[in-house]
């Protein structure tokens, strides 16, 4: 089996990959760390997992440090990751990291978008985009693996075919997303405060989210040219899920087939990406729970117009799923393992 | 007193009017009918407003049509609003109509977005649009108001400003609406049972919504020119509330100075559109049970982008307040007489 | 106009004091304080109250205090009330306290249920408890009143005519109770954050709540003996609303006719207590927003089970609505001044 | 491969009995029917399963008659489930049944709760009611399991250890109960209607939910006499999840250490029962999505009274879990395969 330590436990993203990861069959989690809650019982910390987690060690991060393990998930705040990457990576073992401390190509410009200096800028170039449909080869020889963030992981999904074979313009590309509340964290702050939250909707992150510039860099890579879109992210009262829905202008001679043919050519033969029918879109519950990304894309001939719109579990294929799916790229395991469990409906 | 009648009054916009009305100083409800409750007790069709229906007589609409009544709302299905109100108006009684029947002025536009034949095609020259904020004038002399849709109400109100100061390309436009379920009215069906909508968004009235050529029409009139926008609604886990997020392209000497001058020209004086503070945005729970539309505008100068936000009811300046408001306009009370209540937050 | 101030207004009850006094016509609001937000300007303070709070002070409690009122209603936390009711009371000012720093009788029982010593136990004689339906005319001559706790509201109202009559056995009666989130204040903390509270319920407050105690001693004084209640409160995902579902065995001669007669005689003339029918059962959503309480009570006579069952909006007539209507009668208004909005449905 | 059918697999305990077999190791699913969404085709009928189903035979029921299964469980509406198990048993298939119609022991009883005639007496003495933690060697032995009503699972759970223990008096149990709203079925109608059930909660079901007779029966097995609770039934506004919150009184000389080994005694070696610890009570969010029963009784000595509360997934230890655990058994496979998923949490 293989041995591996979730960093960051208790928060949202560690309590999905310990959900997924008790259901893989090469996998034994054995240690589990926590900054917050490492004074509670394991079985209180992870209610949910009461009788699950036996024998797993847990405690504060420097604690976990010295357990032997063949990988290590890094569910931590940004600069954290950056932080203790290094010396994990040293040491021979493999890391996921759910931050955004890896993501970026250019280390200025992760520098600007999240106001702190690149603690261990060298490790930058080992890095690979961890978004399995886009750099599957080369994640299967990483040793470091850069999870998507939640929105551009649902963005990129949406828009990738069109861009890659060159299908829409450049310019006026809008994504607008809908997110549920689980992507925020699991800091209580008074924006997410239930009574806050429940019953209503509304925009946030303008001018400028950081998850944009991520965006860009990977719509500028699938384009061979310069993309800048406009994105804003909406709050909406739901735990889980995150809604894409991108509009952008098709080329003068696109025609219908050719956006069809483009998303079956991508992701015709994905295990994760699921083209909808000609006549369903895509709904956030019916992929909540599982790692699937759901894609539709509508195009109004007369007017140029296209409509693609994708679905995601932010914290499955927005989070966690995908980094259990490098996980199983960087091990040799099935890229499905631990995966497979089907969306959770009603 | 002005007597007034509520026909279609156990639906949701029924209700809310019912709400609204009973606040109201210069107004006595003195009938309601109802197809489908009018079996029941007054007292339990209209749950909530137990012991507050007093001497309102209730019951079918053929036997509420002789009540002497100053005023009727028609918050009945599209085409029944058009086979009533002409008889309504025979009688010297003003109209208030929910329903589209009477929001188009093409009639064969509006026979083909709602596939039915108009029943009473000659009307449809009398009516005004129910849009204070545009219409205040007309709705003064007017005795059938048309109320506009609850998309068609946010949308409107987001971009109106930019479009009728020629700030923006009339090619492009986007509305990303997100709705709650009330504005799917209370028939059940499965769309709207409370396990497929909870905790989940999805996009809905691909390729078009029949709210999207009432929406063109009145950009249209607004902008002077041909308006054909891309408008995409989606289903929220929430009762009530629109928010539509809109985006266009600012013309090219177009400066952030004159969106704002814009905006501040057509609802600075308004009552009940609020523009909302530089770092403010809108959300639908600072308007919930108000009638106010609050509106925000961002733009980008470097990509010329311009977003335009807008949040309502949408039961209340989506519907039933609007219709109250144009019932103050074409009766000569003042315009905020039964909305003034506060929004209701948390 | 009478002039009031509102200290503590920025948390739940604050707010809704504000929306019920601005819908009061013999009421000007002139002051609100709030310790942790008085940085932020008034409209972005109360964002939902745009528009409608110019010319009101704001600020820290200390900065408010020499505003020239005629009341003042204390929503703050317990301890801090006790610490300046006494000095607004001396300068001849009302004063509607919503913590529990005043419900309590006996000194001793409320140092120990709230853990600390009370700070102007000489006040505790003047103060009356806030439930107009049981204290109406104490009420009309002090100067100080004790707005119940929210539970407290909803179980006594449900018993009380149980235990007045001497219908009901003292002897294990058990209420239990469902409340919204907004109950638990604007704080935020992990268990009323967003994620972990939606989708779910559970109970909290075993062994004893602190609201137990101030129901117990209410209800002492109805039945003129003492009654000690098996007390759970539910954290449910819901913004409003309490559900008391309460059970008790009735007296072995007690016909169901007691029962109803109890309740009428009691409720009968009561503006705010509506008596279900015979056929249906309370639910918050037909109150919410509103003074109601929703009472039933079904019988069973072979058992001798009794279920009363009373829905309130908390933060109305479980809070803010309970203190308009004390201040109403320590004010000379009509009782329901400020009171009259319809429940808000759906 | 064990090859099983489910039969009225569109329905809400259908979709979980898909989404839990899909992950069962020894069980192929070969044929789904559905008397409301058979013209759809499959992926349609199972959006969130697109892509898991191939191969399966999909129609009405009748026409999956002659699948060559090995078992076939049946989430069917009462009264259908009688009117074909005999068929289905005689053919030597294992019958999994999730309707009421083989859960009452006395045929009468079934008939007065249900109003109906019970369409197959002779095989009510075959059946074994489908509580593992109750029946488990009985059910290795049968060919037909009537699994419990989601209500009667989590009470019984709650109550079971303090009747078989003598620990509680027979007299004045209540049962107070808090339902999500999958557990009324996936029928669109105006009870739970999106908008009629977000926001609020009610009671329902009384003077007696059809739920209660099953309950008593048990109860009164397990005591050795008869038990007669009280119990009212919840609506929440939530998609999955019971929470009972039972109260008693302890027999005279009950010790709190009595009632913590009573529970030890029945659910120390349980899989799916899990002992909350002493400072923690049950929550439907620590198992949602997985066939855990969370179970916690709080004792106060001065007074006697018991409060045990349970926490289950109505969709699954309420229903398809059962099922599957009761199949498990039945087969003779791992009691826990197709069951060890983790809740799903946030």
């Amino acid at each position: 089996m293989t041995k591996v330590a979730i960093y960051g436990a208790t928060g949202y993203t560690g309590f999905e990959l310990i959900r997924l990861l008790l259901s893989h069959h090469g996998v034994r989690i054995t240690a589990l760390s926590s900054e917050q809650f490492s004074d509670l019982p394991i079985d209180k910390a992870f209610a949910p997992f009461r009788g699950k987690l036996r024998k797993v060690a847990f405690g504060r991060m420097e604690q976990m440090r010295s357990e032997d393990v063949d990988a290590v998930f890094l569910a931590l705040p940004h600069t954290v990751s950056a932080s203790v990457a290094g010396e994990i990576l040293s040491r021979g073992i493999r890391v996921i990291d759910l931050s955004a401390d890896f993501r970026f190509r250019r280390i200025p410009l992760y520098e600007s978008v999240y106001g702190v200096a690149h603690k261990t800028p060298a490790l930058v170039g080992q890095a690979v985009y961890g978004l399995p449909e886009i750099y599957r080869n080369p994640l299967r020889k990483t040793r470091l693996a850069a999870v998507p963030g939640c929105y551009p992981a649902a963005v990129i999904l949406a828009l990738y075919p069109l861009l890659a074979e060159g299908l829409i313009e450049a310019k006026g590309i809008v994504a607008d997303c809908k997110s549920g509340v689980s992507g925020g964290g699991r800091g209580p702050t008074l924006g997410f405060h239930y009574p806050e939250v429940e019953g209503g909707v509304r925009p946030y992150g303008l001018p400028q989210h950081r998850h944009k510039p991520e965006i860009d860099q990977e719509l500028s890579l699938a384009a061979g040219r310069n993309i800048n879109i406009t994105f804003v992210p909406h709050l909406l009262p739901m735990v889980r899920g995150i809604l894409a829905t991108c509009y952008a202008t098709a080329g003068a001679k696109v025609a219908g087939k050719d956006i069809e043919n483009a998303y079956r050519k991508h992701y015709g033969k994905e295990q994760f990406v699921r083209i909808c029918p000609a006549d369903v879109l895509p709904s956030t519950k019916d992929v909540s729970g599982s790692n699937f990304c759901d894609v539709a894309c509508r195009f109004d001939g007369k007017s140029r117009r296209v409509i693609a719109v994708s679905a995601i579990d932010n914290l499955v294929k927005g989070a966690s799923g995908s980094a259990v799916q490098c996980f199983n790229l960087m091990m040799g395991f099935p890229e499905d393992e631990g995966l497979r469990s089907a969306p959770f409906f009603p």
